[in-house]
C-alpha cells in the first residue's frame, strides 16, 4: 500500500482525517514528518530546515483559516551538533514569530537519518474545509508557485560547484524559507468556500478539492503566478509551468471564493492573490486551458 | 553532545523547555519521537506501539496536571501494511479514549526505520511544574514501577522461543500498554507542589525534580511499589528494586504533596498512591535508605 492508499484507508477510520488539519472544538492540530532523503536537499541549512519543517505545519493551520498559536518539533539526528541545533531552533522560532505563534521546543532523539516531526496548533471559531466549493466561485492562489522547484534546482547547481556556488546556495536556502500564509488564510476564511495549501502541487490540490467538494475546475495557465526564479532557471516556460503546477512544496493557499467577495478579501490582506480559474460542475472535470489536468504531483511523506 | 547536553542547551534558548510539556496560556503541548531500535522490542504489536507512543505523550500531559484533549501521530515505516496501520490506529485511539482525549490522526511517511512521533494537547487553568517541592512534602508515586522492565524481559523470553512463547508475548504486550495517569494527575494537581512522570525512571525523575525545586529527597526502598511481574521475572529482589528505580518507561507520576493534602488526593482518585519518601533541604542530597541515590536511568529519545 502506498502513502495515498494508506491515507485513504485512514480517512475511513478516523473522522478527523481528510483535511489539512484536524479540528477539535475551536482547536486546530496538524503534524508532519520530514526527513533528509526526501525533504532536505544537500546544502539545506539547519536554519532553513527549522523554518521549513515548522512552516509546513503552520501552513496547514493557515489552510484551515485559523490563527496559529504554537508549534513543537521532534528533532532526530545521528549526533547533536550545538550550532546545527541552535540554528534549527532559530529557524523554527523565526517562522513562528512572523505568523504570531510561539515555538515551544519539543523532543530530541538519536536517529540514523536527520528526521523532523513538527506539530502546529491553531485556533478558530470556524474553519474552512476542502468541501464547500460551489460552481461559479473563483479559484484563488496566494503568492507564487514554483519557489521550491526553483530552490531545488539551485541546490543541485550549488552541489555541482562553480564560482558562485555559495551565492547560489544562499538563494536556494532563501527560496526554501517560505512564508506560511496564516494572515492571508485569516483574510480568506470569512469568504472562502473551500481552502487547502498547495504543498502537493496545484494540480493535486485541485483534484483533492474537487473530490471533497464534488466539483470541477477550469484553470487558465496564463493566470498561474509562476515564481520569477523558476522562470529564470527552468529549461523553458513550458517546463516552468509544469513545475509550478505539479512540483508542490510551495505552501501557498488554494481557495475558492465567491466573486462578490473578492474585493473584501483583497482589502483584508497584502498578500498577492491570483485568480487562476473558476469552479465548475463535477462532470465538467478539471482542465488547464481546456485540456484535462492530470492528478500529478508530489506525494509527500 | 549527547541528548542530555542538547536538552540542557535548549533549556537556555527556549523559555518553554524544561518541563514535561510546554504551556501556552491554558494550552499544554508535548511531543515525543519513538523508534524501533530503542523503543519497540521485537514482538511489540502495532496495537501496542500505537497505545504506547500516544500514551507517552498523554503521560506528559498528565504530569502537568492537565486534562487531555487530543493527540496526533506521525507514523513512518518502510512500507504500509493495512493491518499494521489499522492496529496502530486502534491502539492510539483506545489509549486516548481511556483518558477522555480524541485521537485525530496525523501524518504518514516512508522511512527506513519504523518511527513514530506523537503529540498530545491538553488544557489546564493552572499546571504543576517540577519546581515547587518544599522540604517536608511527601513524595508520591502512582501505580507500580518496573512494568516496562518486566515487559522487556518477557519480550526477550518470547523471542528466545519455547512452548509458551505466544502467551509470554501477549503478557509482554499487555505490560507495555500502560495507563496514562491523566485522572490521577487531575486529582493531584490542586495539591501537588511539583510533579513529573517517571518515564526516565524514579531515580532520574527525583534528580530532575531536585534540580528544578532546589531540594533533596529521602526515599525508602520498602515503600517503592514494584510491579508484581518484575518481582517474578527479575533475578532477585535487589535486581527488581534496581530496575524499578532506574529502568523507567513506566509513565507513572512522581509528585510531591504536603502531608495535610494526602487524604484529599486519595479521596479524589482510585489510582493507588505510594508514599515513597519525603522532600529534604537541597544540601541533604538524594538518598535511598540513607545511601546516595545516583542519577542513573534511561535517557530517552
Amino acid at each position: 500500500m502506498d502513502e495515498r492508499g494508506a491515507l485513504a484507508l485512514l480517512e475511513t477510520e478516523l473522522e478527523a482525517v481528510g483535511d489539512d488539519a484536524a479540528v477539535i472544538d475551536s482547536l486546530v492540530v496538524t503534524t508532519d514528518m520530514l526527513h533528509d532523503r526526501t525533504d532536505f536537499p544537500d546544502g539545506t541549512a539547519r536554519y532553513t530546515a527549522g523554518w521549513r519543517s515548522v512552516g509546513a505545519s503552520l501552513s496547514d493551520v493557515a489552510a484551515m483559516g485559523a490563527e496559529a498559536t504554537a508549534a513543537v518539533a521532534a528533532y532526530a539526528a545521528p549526533t547533536f551538533d550545538r550550532e546545527e541545533l541552535l540554528e534549527f531552533v532559530r529557524g523554527a522560532s523565526d517562522v513562528c514569530e512572523i505568523v504570531g505563534a510561539e515555538y515551544v521546543g519539543g523532543d530530541l532523539d538519536e536517529h540514523q537519518e536527520f528526521t523532523v516531526t513538527t506539530t502546529a496548533i491553531g485556533s478558530a471559531d470556524e474553519t474552512v474545509a476542502r468541501s464547500g466549493a460551489r460552481p461559479g466561485d473563483l479559484v484563488c492562489v496566494t503568492g507564487t508557485l514554483g519557489d521550491s522547484a526553483a530552490g531545488l534546482e539551485l541546490f543541485q547547481r550549488a552541489a555541482d560547484g562553480g564560482p558562485n556556488a555559495d551565492a547560489v546556495l544562499e538563494r536556494a536556502n532563501d527560496l526554501f524559507q517560505f512564508q506560511p500564509r496564516v494572515a492571508a488564510g485569516r483574510a480568506l476564511a470569512p469568504h472562502a468556500t473551500a481552502m487547502m495549501d498547495s504543498s502537493d502541487g496545484l494540480a493535486r490540490s485541485l483534484h483533492q478539492l474537487a473530490a471533497a467538494s464534488d466539483c470541477g475546475f477550469a484553470i487558465e495557465s496564463d493566470e498561474i503566478p509562476i515564481d520569477d526564479t523558476l522562470l529564470e532557471v527552468a529549461a523553458d516556460d513550458a517546463k516552468a509551468l509544469e513545475l509550478a503546477t505539479t512540483f508542490g512544496e510551495d505552501f501557498e493557499l488554494v481557495a475558492t471564493v465567491p466573486s462578490e467577495s473578492l474585493e473584501a478579501v483583497r482589502d483584508a490582506t497584502d498578500v498577492p492573490l491570483s485568480i487562476v480559474g473558476t469552479v465548475l460542475e463535477c462532470n465538467d472535470g478539471i482542465t488547464l486551458d481546456g485540456e484535462t489536468l492530470a492528478d500529478a504531483g508530489y506525494t509527500h511523506g
